[in-house]
């Protein structure tokens, strides 16, 4: 039987025209990953199991691996990693002594989930992150930089106008405190809270006071809070003529000031106090955001972090607290390959054909490519000897704009077939860093 | 229980210094390869069984994925891809109609393998292959250009001399023909003959003589043969005063000639063409050739390839032929780590750090942080407020070398740790610009 050769759902692979936008969009944002001087990070795709459970993922979505023909017992250990946060755990606490604090990372590796694939889900996808830890207190700089390296991305990635939405777990949690709940139903009522976007104030404001059971009164004032969107100039007027009295409530709500105020101001435009974001009120304890492009919303997030207290309990005697964020890469190239917000035309980095007419002069086309790499020019020879209308035909499907061809005489001549001009070309180095240079 | 955190034996990972050198390692590689218009390509780290089995992998290799609680039989049919071949074959098949032809692209990505782990030979790596498939034949050019690529990345990587060593299996297998070995007898020579390394001339000569029991001139004529080291330029004197009568024999030798002719000049040096090479006699069907180390000769092969004329016959109706290389790039790291084949001393990429006095002017110190960034210059800014020494103290652990400071005077002054020297800088871009050009 031929084995079946059908895409896996949940595992996508990108065409060459494609893959170019992504390596693209990586370019762009690791080069503002290592200006800020995070250093490149990479863990095994695996781990051992007791290692992943260790953070309470849900067992279902874990990948287990053995051998075909396991031998031993030693593979039924080992699992995908699910996220690159727990490998980045373990690797902290494993190189503990060989790491220089505050440790600044970046990682883009892929992970993988057994979820139920749909939309803009995966269950093999690169996460591209940024994490800052550190051997005391991690100071709200720290968060404050993050936060400005993910806006500094998003806007080298021209993918139109973006939002990181901001808020503070302190905040949240002494909201509801200052209104009586406790955590347990605190927790219940950001499960509700979030979804605001898809079920609409009056869904909040019913789930609140019939299925949770809370006041009137109450919801309402949940509602309200959940409404505010504050840019970071209104921030703070706005969140003190609420009027709430709680210590923590009070802290979270310096907190977002002092990060804001660290954040160059020609990025604030893009910032939003967003008082219903909660991010799961998972393991974060201070600044949490994530971002969404603005025509496209109802895609959800983009990329999200915060800042977590307890990195490495786990597996250290001592905790590290951290601050870091996660673009979601392989979800924001589904979403630009569905929109078409990036242009795949290109589907290999030569710049410049350089055609041949018979395999006699094969060599000296080769030292005619070699002149242009020399100059940084990708480019390639053609593989063998076909009528030039061929050869032509070719590097138009590729996307290679310009054609060269070595006379007879020697002489060589350059075809721009965009603009259909033929021109002799008297040095190859000078032309081309004419040409291509930006 | 607290989870282990021990090294996974056969799933290595670098500290950031380590990193850096991979990084850098991956970079010079990438460079030649895309100079030459080779596009990036990538598949998921996963096949279905049926794909990965259709090659004829041993199965006991193979890490098979089930979700740790499977719900449906699904998963079952789930493992990580062993090399990148198969998958490049599968995915050739399955996008043939979104393809141009010849397709040339360059992978890297991890493989995994259950192998029992030992030096050079890990569970999990990286390798970093180019191929060309074309829809027709592979003109000899494929191979020369393959071959040339090769090359000139080992050079690029500055480790030390290098070999590449060349043979073709027409030659080989027209040689066992003349000496009148069936194909099977041929396959159990060449098992021989490959651990010439190992056991010398006389083991090879014994083994097969009486292990194989052929005759002791046959035998010898094998051995003289498998010594055979040639330069491009004495290659075909030497081999054709063997007075070796055979079609296939011939082929193979023209085809090496014209190989060998195609490669530019300043590259030859490093070509030897070693008629004992036969990479297992596997599905390659001209061209076979790998690279080794001057200086660690006894570490094996870091990089092979070849030429292979039936790449898709699994998944296509029709058979695509092919030639390709493949670095072993993780077993590179290994050796390079090993020996200290390149400096690995900088554990991030920032190249100045940005000192603070106190945090009212940590604004302004990220403003000329941001000036250097601006000239292309990673950089960062101490995350607190700490006496200047322990400041300094970081950016020298970290081989961060220029430290600069804000003065309250509004004056910058940068220090070079290297040199002890300190300067005033009165325009930052002009300072880094002249500082960091190469």
């Amino acid at each position: 039987m031929a084995p079946s050769i059908g895409k896996i759902s949940g595992f996508p692979e990108w065409l060459p025209e494609e893959r170019a936008v992504e390596e693209e969009i990586i370019r762009r944002i690791r080069e503002i990953y290592v200006s800020h001087g995070f250093t490149s990070m990479e863990t095994p795709a695996v781990e051992l199991l007791s290692t992943l459970r260790s953070q309470g993922v849900v067992d279902k979505e874990l990948y287990v691996l053995r051998r075909a023909q396991a031998l031993d017992e030693e593979e039924a250990d080992l699992a995908l990693h699910f996220d690159l946060t727990v490998p980045f755990a373990r690797y902290v606490a494993q190189h503990y002594n060989n790491l220089h604090f505050p440790f600044r990372r970046y990682c883009l590796q892929k992970v993988w989930r057994g979820d139920r694939p749909q939309r803009g889900r995966y269950r093999e996808f690169y996460q591209f992150d940024i994490d800052i830890v550190c051997r005391e207190e991690v100071p709200l700089a720290c968060d404050a930089e993050v936060v400005t390296v993910m806006v500094k991305a998003f806007r080298a990635l021209e993918l139109g106008d973006f939002q990181l939405r901001m808020n503070n777990r302190k905040l949240l949690l002494g909201f509801y405190q200052s209104l009586g709940l406790d955590e347990t139903k605190a927790r219940e009522v950001v499960v509700v809270v979030d979804k605001l976007d898809k079920i609409g104030v009056k869904g909040v404001f019913s789930e609140l006071s019939e299925t949770l059971a809370l006041s009137r009164d109450i919801s309402q004032k949940i509602v309200e809070m959940a409404e505010l969107r504050l840019s970071p100039v209104e921030f703070k007027g706005r969140v003190e003529s609420l009027g709430i009295s709680n210590e923590q409530f009070t802290k979270g709500v310096d907190e977002i000031e002092s990060v804001l105020r660290l954040v160059p101001g020609d990025l604030q435009r893009h910032i939003q106090v967003d008082l219903s974001l909660a991010r799961g009120l998972g393991y974060y304890t201070g600044t949490i955001f994530e971002i969404l492009l603005s025509n496209y919303l109802d895609f959800g997030s983009v990329a999200g972090g915060g800042r977590y207290e307890n990195l490495t309990g786990q597996f250290l005697k001592h905790e590290l607290p951290a601050v870091g964020g996660s673009i979601g890469l392989t979800r924001l190239m589904g979403l630009i390959l569905e929109r078409g917000l990036f242009e795949a035309t290109k589907s290999c980095p030569s710049k410049v054909l350089v055609t041949v007419y018979n395999e006699e002069q094969r060599n000296i086309c080769n030292e005619r490519a070699e002149e242009l790499r020399a100059v940084g020019v990708p480019c390639e020879v053609f593989y063998k000897t076909a009528k030039l209308g061929k050869q032509i035909e070719y590097a138009a499907a590729k996307g290679i704009n310009f054609v060269l061809f070595v006379q007879e005489s020697g002489k060589t001549e350059v075809k721009n077939l965009h603009s259909k001009e033929q021109l002799e070309v008297e040095d190859i180095p000078t032309w081309a860093t004419e040409t291509f240079k930006h």
